[in-house]
């Protein structure tokens, strides 16, 4: 038995989210059908987290023990010739047997992707967020900077989460704009459920102007959910990268073509 | 009656390319419905030529004579909220009555967009095509090199066109890349059947290393299809813009927030 960790890019388009649910497609399931298909015997595949319907991936970790004579690298060409197109193994090796992909976890980095075009773009619905007013971008970053550090995000997150806390550290919010895309890059050691997708809600009413860049302290103080933005579709979201110890090679980057991105 | 064009950006996936088949879903159609819904009777709008199945457009050009005390900016807005979310127009104006928006045209430019991650893309299979291989830019700038000028193009284009010359002039290819993806812009005074994409087949061949870019010239001599690389994929193909007179706005930059591309 090998404890094998895996990097997984995917589509969330065509699945109900990341976590198995019978009855539906799903990229745990994806995983654990192909795995079968190629080992013969039903393994469980644990990601680092969970994603909601239709929200993407790029580097999605995840590990399973399996017991097969294949070495790594055939290993990981044997499986994505299992797997649908929508899902793709882009790193594989073996690793210590403590190493869990959601347990070992230290944080994570999101993309959220905006499209800013005046005219509603004619592709790519599913795998951007159209916002058509113009985004004061000095208002987003201002507001950005009061969302870093440590702070209670309970009024920029979804209710029903049943973590004990909702005190998180966000360590790095950027927003590059490039031509008419705006990306959001949030790095922090855990979210709340559908954070992400609220911070990006807030940030674009902040670049539309209805809501005030120097609100946001007043708005994590408050705690109150209906001060914040919107939750931002999930069609925009893109988990990026989950962070381990140092001297994992999961942190390394790949160089140019060994990231499966389209976008980043 | 007044003479009428538009600037219209599709998405090629969901369509029997542009032009109108009883029976199939096409751009044609698509824009005719819009206007008959609009203005209730049937328009015929002419393109600047067709696009096959599959192929993309960001600034494809139309014309149609419509009675309708509708001024331009209402039209254009009142024609995108009929039009199903594949299509979109971009701008419309009056024009004058000379205006054809295919006999009228002096050339054309495409967009020719390739994916090189090593690790086949779980996204975007409709609208890239995904080479695994390096390529040598500076090869395929060479063979570039040699398309560009006025030649006879039938050893890069598909039989069965019924064009009396096969000569055209290529008046700029060139080839730009950036991280993970590669484009080739083609610019010319027009295109035999299928011939951006066999250029695009051609130039990738080279890039791998299995055509030799000093052997364009006498693949263009030879007039052979054999010896040319194969006609890459519609996915990859745009129709990025359309060129006529100087007077005309059709070839204003619109600034960023009036593209609207998500590539380009």
């Amino acid at each position: 038995m090998r404890n094998v960790r895996i990097k997984v890019a995917y589509d969330g388009k065509p699945f109900y989210g990341w976590q198995r649910q019978a009855g539906f497609a799903t990229v745990q399931e994806a995983l654990e059908t192909a795995l079968k298909d190629l080992i013969g015997e039903h393994l469980t595949v644990f990601g680092s987290g969970r994603t909601d319907t239709g929200v993407h991936a790029l580097g999605q970790v995840a590990s399973f023990h399996v017991d097969t004579p294949l070495p790594d690298h055939r290993l990981l060409h044997a499986l994505n010739a299992h797997l649908p197109r929508s899902v793709v193994v882009t790193a594989l090796e073996s690793c210590e047997e403590g190493f869990h992909a959601q347990a070992s976890a230290l944080g994570k980095r999101y993309l959220y992707l905006v499209l800013t075009t005046r005219f509603r773009p004619p592709f790519g619905h599913d795998h951007h967020h159209w916002v058509s007013d113009a985004l004061d971008l000095g208002a987003m970053r201002r507001a950005a900077g009061h969302l870093v550090g440590e702070h209670d995000f309970s009024a920029l997150a979804s209710a029903g989460s049943s973590r004990r806390s909702s005190v998180r550290r966000v360590r790095q919010l950027r927003i590059a704009a490039r031509r008419d895309r705006l990306a959001m890059l949030v790095t922090g050691n855990g979210f709340l459920y559908n954070m992400v997708r609220t911070v990006a809600g807030t940030l674009i009413e902040v670049g539309r102007g209805r809501i005030s860049a120097d609100s946001i302290p007043d708005i994590l103080r408050s705690g109150d959910r209906s001060m914040a933005g919107p939750t931002a579709p999930a069609s925009g979201l893109y988990l990026l990268r989950v962070f381990y110890g140092e001297s994992c090679f999961w942190n390394q980057t790949h160089g140019p073509r060994g990231r499966p991105g389209v976008f980043v």
